[in-house]
């Protein structure tokens, strides 16, 4: 099903002076195909001495033309599964497709139209090849023009984003669950991967931290009796992700330990507390800071929002100071980030996954949040 | 561990022309630094608006000199993590990355330098940037050297590509232990995936044909008593990968159905028994096409042989006209193939990886190989 609408687009590229968009990374193919991707290629692009390359072209105002372009082994798989987009060559799937592409777009748009891919996912082999077969063609990047489109996510895409942030912040559970006195943070960083994929989640990362010091890759670095550890873990299921951290510690930790872990929910229940759709991005800021201000360990407090949804760090982009007069809507969909880090105690994280609805801010994926306490 | 030598890198940039190579790929950045990679970016490259992007350069007889240019966040990681290059500029990780690696270009091998990169996996952003800050330099693709550099396995890779094999081959016998009548192909795929999560494999895909008909896409498909299935499964650890093909049956399968498997068998027992180190490219797509000349259902039979290691297709490249007269050595790993296309009876497929010993081919991940008969 697809998630947006032919206006909006149309819209988004008029304002960008744009006849054509052009995707061709993994989200993108899969945002505007309605949810469609080869199978085969989904977790792996190496194919022999090049790499697999659909694009999905979609010229403006007139979407009926959009056309997909790819692979002869997608063609049996394309009588079964869904994908949004009649026009379809299945004859290329590398970076040959771009003659292929380059056809297309001079048959929809000519050959003087400008086009925008996404050039930090688009192969310089593919993107010398359209050059050459569109001499009189204008590139320009669509990469936030794409974010644009996919800003405001339909209930659909809520309800997978709350189905990825669930089965993360369960997965989170389990790797805690494998803990021990003198377990290394790379055996319960494996932990979660598997409570991943035992929940058909792919696995993109688990960040673990025992304390104390600040490192967060997998290491031999132990977790030991008393002291706190961070997980923040992100997956994905058909390209939606989720980005969630949970406090941990092995035995009752410190009143210091315990205090911070205490403060990061407060600030986090806070913040999440004074997000309402109307509010600017710039007022969002503010009501993090605020929140952060109030705590009585702010000198070493972070904290941070921004959106969430095929890319981890996407519309609405918080942090961007031109940015800090456009307005929070219903369907953001928001990751809210609390750390306190602390030479002794470690890392102390917690980070949640809101989406703005009428009511104010929901929690995808709000399990575990509380400190689990381990043995 | 590096798997290559330098004199190997020299020899095939001298026979390129080429004065630095350039890696951005995550399997040749990988290999090049000895097993490194960011684990935060490992499984997803998506960053922001753009891609998290690393390089690895390597000067041309100057080793020494080689760079690694990633992000801030992969500081403390390196710590603790191995890494093979001592020069490491982490204050990039994207695109911005290109301006460090122009200056390192510079002025190890000077502006008007002969410059390999990875085309088919160089975002466009980067490449535009490294033409514009190099505007001297000519830039080449190195895909091909680097498939040549890692064309013959260390006994290390070996172990690696059998541990993986092995695992997949588990995987793949778990897959059919869910089937039941009825069971659609789809839900086989998940098993497989949830498998290869718990043996901490990473899923790459899971191709399923259940009989008749040649649709491999997990789908609705039902299997159904006395019916074949197909299993050609790929997992990866540490981009090591394996691609395996085994064969299931719901219940006794046709006298046919049975007699195609025990042919696959035959078929690829025979060419194995055959590959030598000494033989050319040539001579092996003969033994290969005599093999299957001799089978009964030779007219609805292929096969093929390649080399396969971080890529599933790579060197040696068997079926490249050009090469048939290269010679197959010891430490090159294979794929070989064999198939029956029976639109009653469906799939037939038998995937087997081997490492070429002095004695001939060695199975990697052999597990399997017989037809398993379920219920």
């Amino acid at each position: 099903m697809r998630a947006y609408d032919d206006a909006k687009l149309d819209a988004l590229m008029d304002s960008a002076g744009m006849d054509l968009v052009l995707a061709s990374s993994r989200h993108n193919v899969r945002y505007l195909t309605g949810g469609y991707i080869y199978h085969f290629n989904e977790r792996s692009q190496r194919m022999g001495s090049g790499r697999y390359l659909a694009f999905v072209g979609v010229p403006k105002r007139t979407a009926a033309n959009a056309f997909y372009i790819g692979t002869g082994g997608e063609r049996h798989g394309l009588d079964v599964l869904p994908m949004g987009i009649e026009h379809r060559d299945l004859d290329a799937g590398d970076a040959s497709s771009s003659s292929r592409v380059a056809a297309r777009i001079q048959s929809f748009v000519g050959p003087r139209a400008t086009v925008g891919v996404e050039m930090p996912f688009l192969p310089a082999d593919a993107f010398v090849a359209l050059r050459s077969a569109l001499p009189h063609a204008t590139f320009i990047d669509a990469t936030d023009l794409l974010h644009e489109l996919r800003a405001i996510k339909t209930p659909d895409e809520i309800a997978a984003l709350r189905a990825v942030s669930e089965r993360i912040a369960a997965a989170i559970q389990e790797g805690f669950g494998a803990g021990y006195d003198g377990v290394t943070t790379h055996e319960i960083a494996r932990a979660v991967e598997r409570a991943m994929g035992a929940a058909n989640v792919a696995f993109l990362w688990a960040l673990t931290n025992a304390g104390p010091g600040y490192l967060r890759a997998p290491s031999g670095t132990r977790w030991e009796r008393g002291r706190l550890f961070h997980l923040d873990c992100g997956g994905e299921v058909g390209d939606y992700l989720a980005d969630i951290c949970r406090m941990g510690s092995l035995g009752e930790p410190s009143a210091l330990g315990r205090a911070l872990v205490d403060e990061c929910l407060a600030v986090q229940d806070t913040v999440r507390g004074r997000l309402r759709a109307g509010m600017t991005y710039g007022e969002v800021k503010d009501a993090a800071r605020g929140a952060l201000a109030g705590s009585t360990h702010a000198a070493i407090g972070r904290i941070v929002a921004h959106g969430i949804g095929m890319v981890s760090h996407e519309q609405p982009m918080i942090n961007r100071p031109d940015q800090a007069d456009r307005i929070l809507a219903e369907g953001h969909v928001l990751s809210v980030e609390t750390e306190f880090l602390h030479p002794e105690i470690g890392h102390v994280k917690i980070e949640d996954t809101v989406a703005i609805a009428p009511q104010g801010a929901v929690g995808l994926g709000d399990g575990g949040r509380a400190l689990r306490v381990i043995g």
